[in-house]
C-alpha cells in the first residue's frame, strides 16, 4: 500500500502539453497483449477481430461548459448530437455502429423530466441510424453534465478505412461543406450575451437555420459512405471532422507519412456560412479550417478513382498528397502558400479557469 | 429546429426516483434492432453476437467527489481500480476482459505528471489482467476529474451467467470476504476528518492494511471463476458486489422472479473487518449488506453441485433461492426473520449538494 496523504511534487501544467501531445505521452509505453487487438490507440476507432469481421470501438466525453451550453442546447438534440458524433467515427472508419452505452454523470439540478428529453434524443438517433442502446451508468456529479458515449460498430476488414493508408498523389477530398457548426455557435454565443445583457431581448436567430441545424444537430454522413460504395470506390484513408479541416488534414498526413496541398477555392462552403462569417469580419476560409464540429468525412482516393467520384454532387477534391512530408499547406486565392495550423478545439487549451 | 432559451416547467428531482428506477425509467422504451444485439440494458454488461463468440460491454463512471476523494486515494490506485471494477462486469458474466477505452475529462488543476501516475495504475491493471487499452478520449472539465471506462469482453454464449439464471432451491454463492472495502473507506474518512482537524497528526492507518486494500486497491474475482470451472461448476446465476451484498441479492431475486433466505451467520466476514466495525460500533454484517464496493462474486449454484465447491476456500454458501418471490430475507444471529434492503451506493441520492 502506497502512502497516503502526499502529493507529487513534479509539476508540468496540461496547458502546456496539448491535447493531441498528452494523448501520445499517456498511452506511449501501451504493448499489446491480446491477439484480437487489431488496431489500439491512434484512429477514429480501435479494432478488435471477431471471427471474420471486425469490431471497432470509440468512445467520446461531451461536458458541460467545454463542449455544451445548456442555455441554447435543448437537452433533446444534446443527446442527439452525444450519440451522432460517436456514430461518426465509426463511419471514419467505413463501418457500421451497432451498439452504444451511454455513461451519464449529472448533478441534483437536474430533473427526471431533463434525463428524458436527453434519452428521448439518444433514442431518436440510435433510430435513426439504426443502433441499439445497450446498456449504461448513470451517476452523480457534484455539479454540471458528463456525457460519455461508446459506440461499437463493425466492418469487413477489407472495408476499414484508416488514417495511414494514403499514397502519394492521392485526392484530397471532403464532404459536405464546412465551417457551419462553427458559425452557428457564434451565432448563439453572441444571441446569449446579448439576452444575459437584456433578458427581455429576444434572440435574432432568424434566416440562419442552416448553420444553427449544423451546430445543434449534426448528422454522421454514411449517406456519402453509401455513394462512395455504389460508385465503386474505397478511400485509401478517412477521418471524420470533428476539430476542423486543418487539425484533421495534419493527422491524415501524419499517419499516412506524406504532406498535402490543399486549395482555399477549393474548400466547399455553404452560402449562409459565408454571409454570416462576413458579419462576424472572418475570412470563411478560418472557420472551415479551425471551426470543428463540422462531421464531415476527410478521406483521399487514388487519382485513378476521380471519374468516378467527380459527379457525387456531396464530395469536393479540395488537393492532392505529397512525398514532402511535414508539408501541409494551402495555395489561398490570392495565390500565397501558407501551412496549415491545428488550431481546432483544443479543450485543454481553452479552458484556462482554474478549480 | 426546436426552440432555443427555453426550459421544461415539470420537474421531478432525481434524488425522489432513485438510481435503479431512473435507469428503468430512461431505458423503459427501448427496442432492439439488431439481431446482433444479444442482451440490452438490465444485466453487469450487454451481450453482443460476434461469430461464433460473444462480445460483452460494460461501462462505469468515477466521479471526483462521489466515487473517490483524492485526498486519500493515491492516483495510481484510482486508475488501478477504475480499471479493475469493470474487469469485475465481465467477470459477473464469466467472460474474459479483452479491451478497454479511457474516457477522461479533468480540470486544470491536474498536471501531467497527475494524468501519468493515474495512467500507471489503468496500465498495472491492464497488464495484471492481460487487458489491452485502445482507446480513449481526453477533454478538459470546468472542475474535478471524471474517468469513463468502457471495457470489451468475450466469451462463449455456453458459458456466459445472467443475473435471471437461478431456479427454486439454488444455492446462494459468494466469493472472498465482505465489507472490508467499505470499512476501509469509514477508517480513511476518520483519519481525513483528523487531519483536517489538525494538519500536523499523522493518519493512524497501522494494523489495517487488508482494509485500505480493500478500498483502495480492489480485484476482480477471475481465480474464483477459475476454480469454479476446475470444479465443473457453471452458476446459473451471477453479478458482481459493487453496491453491497443486499442490493445484489435484490437484483439477482428480480432477474431470477425469485425469493431468497439467507443466514447472517453465514456471511462471510474477515476479522480485521469485525475488529474495525465494532470499533465503529457498528454490527459487522452492516458493511457486508450495504458497504458496496467489494467486487466479490455473488452467484447461485444447482443444489446437486454443493459437493463440488464444498472444498472451494473462496467460496461461501450464504442461502437459498425461494420461490416466494419478493421475499428476500436474512435470518439474523438472534434468528428473527428481516427483510433485505438496498441501501448501497445510491449516488443519486446521497449527493444532496445543489450546483
Amino acid at each position: 500500500m502506497e502512502s497516503v496523504f502526499q502529493q507529487n511534487d513534479n509539476r508540468t501544467e496540461l496547458s502546456d502539453v496539448g491535447e493531441f501531445a498528452l494523448i501520445e505521452k499517456l498511452t506511449a509505453e501501451l504493448q499489446v497483449i491480446n491477439k484480437s487487438t487489431i488496431k489500439a490507440v491512434g484512429d477514429d476507432a480501435a479494432v478488435i477481430q471477431n471471427g471474420d469481421m471486425q469490431t471497432l470501438v470509440s468512445v467520446d466525453l461531451l461536458v458541460e461548459g467545454v463542449h455544451f451550453d445548456l442555455m441554447y442546447t435543448p437537452l433533446k438534440h444534446l443527446g442527439y448530437k452525444a450519440a451522432v458524433v460517436n456514430f461518426s467515427d465509426i463511419a471514419a472508419m467505413n463501418g457500421k455502429p451497432m451498439q452504444i452505452v451511454i455513461g451519464l454523470a449529472v448533478s441534483n439540478r437536474f430533473s427526471l423530466e431533463a434525463l428524458e428529453e436527453l434519452y428521448s434524443g439518444i433514442r431518436l438517433a440510435c433510430e435513426q441510424y439504426g443502433v441499439d442502446l445497450v446498456g449504461g451508468d448513470t451517476t452523480s456529479s457534484m455539479s454540471g453534465l458528463f456525457i460519455s458515449v461508446t459506440v461499437i460498430g463493425q466492418a469487413l476488414p477489407q472495408d476499414i478505412c484508416y488514417r495511414h493508408g494514403a499514397a502519394e498523389n492521392d485526392l484530397l477530398c471532403v464532404s459536405g461543406d464546412l465551417g457551419a457548426a462553427y458559425m452557428g455557435l457564434m451565432l448563439l454565443e453572441r444571441e446569449k450575451a446579448v439576452y444575459k445583457a437584456d433578458p427581455s431581448m429576444q434572440p435574432d436567430l432568424d434566416g440562419n437555420d442552416y448553420v444553427l441545424s449544423r451546430q445543434l444537430k449534426p448528422e454522421a454522413r454514411f449517406d456519402v459512405l453509401e455513394e462512395l460504395k455504389k460508385a465503386g470506390v474505397k478511400p485509401s484513408s478517412m477521418i471524420d471532422i470533428s476539430d476542423g479541416l486543418a487539425s484533421e488534414i495534419i493527422h491524415l498526413c501524419k499517419a499516412s507519412n506524406l504532406g498535402c496541398r490543399i486549395y482555399e477555392t477549393k474548400i466547399p462552403i455553404d452560402p449562409a456560412t459565408i454571409r454570416l462569417a462576413e458579419e462576424f469580419r472572418l475570412v470563411p476560409s478560418i472557420p472551415a479550417l479551425n471551426g470543428g464540429e463540422d462531421y464531415e468525412l476527410l478521406f483521399t482516393i487514388s487519382p485513378s478513382d476521380f471519374e468516378k467520384i467527380r459527379n457525387i454532387e456531396s464530395v469536393s477534391v479540395i488537393g492532392h498528397m505529397t512525398t514532402n512530408r511535414g508539408e501541409t499547406v494551402m495555395i489561398t486565392i490570392d495565390d500565397r502558400l501558407i501551412p496549415l495550423k491545428a488550431q481546432g478545439w483544443d479543450g485543454l487549451r481553452n479552458n484556462n479557469k482554474q478549480d
